[in-house]
């Protein structure tokens, strides 16, 4: 049922209809017209120099040769378009780095659409083709795709399910397993931006502003510590934000997560929301951040390879890891610990 | 962004809600929890033996040695259950068969849910359970998954993405290139029944009946045919029914697709109710029927290899390749031929 990507390029398909229907759906004309005029002029960039295939369900990597990491993600994220980014390179980005920080390097993705009849078809190619050049400047091709049209109040527009395959970086041994008392953490930027950006273009709240989110690829904060001994782990803070990290991290080593508020970078932008709305930005989400924990005798290097990188210029190092109880604990600007708590239910509108 | 699904064997998480919220999409414990509940509980068979990891958001499948086979395919049924499968059931079939179809023996899947707020999580646990026996049945792993939850009013209960990597069957060579005029096609079954069933299933036009879908995997039949010299190209039929097949075939080869209409298996209840409604069984949708268009003296054979699986036992010869211009006729039970023409836009409800 799946559709190749794979068609000629160049393809001067136009289209008749401003909008979507369920006839883009059916398999047929209007699918095909759709797939050559909207996904294949966008996404049949060859990044890979991988042997297209016009004809079948089903693609063929030829270059690989050894094991691969693969990795899914789904996207629904409302307005389909927001500050510093779309749904179209957030798709790119939150799938390749969950690849990045797995310690893989992103080579493929699939693209599943589900997009929801009356999608002015303007904004669809908008974001096929910010999802082609987040794709492009990522070095990964597209190299599967499918379509499929819900009536109109099912669906959100658009929504994108992406899946990637990546090759093995011989440079990078990350696993929570590696963890230790004394390991240093760092983070790579501002956090909080993504979920605050998306509430900003909402209006919601009544609040307004162009705060951009942080959607970017976390790709060269990996490879830049590639090869370097002791960069134990990696992850990118996405739903639930570096608190949610920390949790994590915790829950899986029974290990406690010491941070300190005085050190974690956030904007002066998302702290104002945040003090307006009483929202925490450690637990809002990021979308091109990345946290390493790391030996402590390198926290310094690693900081400053990170604070070279265009990504991680406001790159620091905000916490450590210590034995003692499963918990994560806040050193407050003014002097109090606090327990950073998983998150439960919470107002927060979905944002990712 | 994506959840690793490779989490302990033997949940024993319970629930406390009925229904999907929001907060099972936030990244927080709600998430972690209906994860757990749900999705590890069903999916983490370690059908593959491939070493589970519990903390990346990237798996590694070490056992991968070689070029491998990818796709991609959106699920978006409605009813979510319908006599003879489920979207679950459905979305491992259509997936595994784009790989079959190709060549490839299935090996891995990937699954993004987008979950409607307010969606009975009993339904939810009765098709992800179906899901699973689905790959367990056709020996593959789920290595990986997300899930995010949209507002009430902005899905359809359940979408399913779901990406397959397979290895290559060397003893496989099909490419839509091979097909050559002379040759023979056949159909594994028949024609039209997932189509029809869904729409009894809505009790759409006031219809009613419980005509069973004809989801299945076609990888027996795919598999059954390896190492046979001469079979040029295999493919299921899904959206828009063997004709769409056929028109597909006859645009990427330039040739004509002659179908002989007595010998198409229709069951009696599709010819019922295609007669009824006014629709051509040949247009409506299939999900576990194979095509194949092999060499002229190998078709006996062929059908032979498939009538004797549990999958193919109605399988037929229905129609030949031709030299000619590019066009699929239909030589009808009357006697006449008849143009097919490619599908358009249609009065048929979305069905896939």
């Amino acid at each position: 049922m799946g559709k190749s990507l794979n068609m000629p390029l160049g393809s001067t398909i136009m289209l008749e209809d401003t909008h979507i229907s369920l006839a883009h759906g059916n398999g047929g004309r209007y699918m095909r017209d759709l797939i050559e005029a909207v996904f294949v002029k966008h996404l049949n960039q060859n990044t890979s120099g991988v042997c297209l295939d016009t004809e079948s369900d089903a693609v063929l990597l030829k270059d690989i040769c050894g094991p691969i990491y693969t990795t899914v993600d789904g996207f629904a994220v409302h307005p389909l378009e927001f500050p510093g980014g779309d749904i179209g390179s957030l798709a790119v980005h939150g799938t390749i780095n969950d690849l990045s920080v797995a310690g893989a390097i992103p080579k493929y993705l699939t693209l599943s659409a589900i997009l929801e009849e009356g999608l002015e078809i303007s904004v669809l190619d908008r974001v096929v083709q910010s999802f082609a050049a987040a794709a492009r400047d990522a070095g990964v091709s597209v190299v599967a795709g499918d379509t499929k049209v819900v009536p109109r109040g099912n669906g959100g527009g658009i929504y994108f399910s992406v899946s990637g395959i990546g090759t093995v970086d011989d440079g990078l041994h990350l696993s929570m397993k590696h963890v230790l008392p004394g390991d240093v953490i760092l983070v790579s930027g501002t956090v909080g931006d993504h979920g605050t950006a998306v509430m900003l273009a909402r209006e919601a709240f009544g609040l307004q502003g162009d705060l951009p989110s942080d959607s970017a690829s976390v790709l060269p904060l990996a490879r830049c510590l590639s090869g370097i001994a002791g960069v134990h782990f990696l992850r990118d803070p996405t739903r639930g934000g570096l608190a949610t990290v920390a949790q994590e991290i915790s829950m899986a080593t029974g290990l406690t997560i010491r941070l300190e508020e005085q050190y974690i970078p956030v904007s002066d932008q998302v702290s104002s929301v945040c003090e307006i709305l009483g929202y925490d930005p450690l637990y809002l989400a990021c979308e091109g951040r990345c946290v390493a924990i790391v030996q402590a005798d390198i926290a310094e290097q690693v900081l400053s390879l990170w604070q070279a990188t265009a990504e991680g210029k406001n790159s620091a190092i905000i916490g450590t890891v210590e034995s003692g109880k499963q918990e994560v604990l806040l050193e407050t600007a003014m002097g109090g610990v606090r327990r950073l708590e998983e998150l439960e239910d919470d107002p927060l509108p979905r944002i990712c």
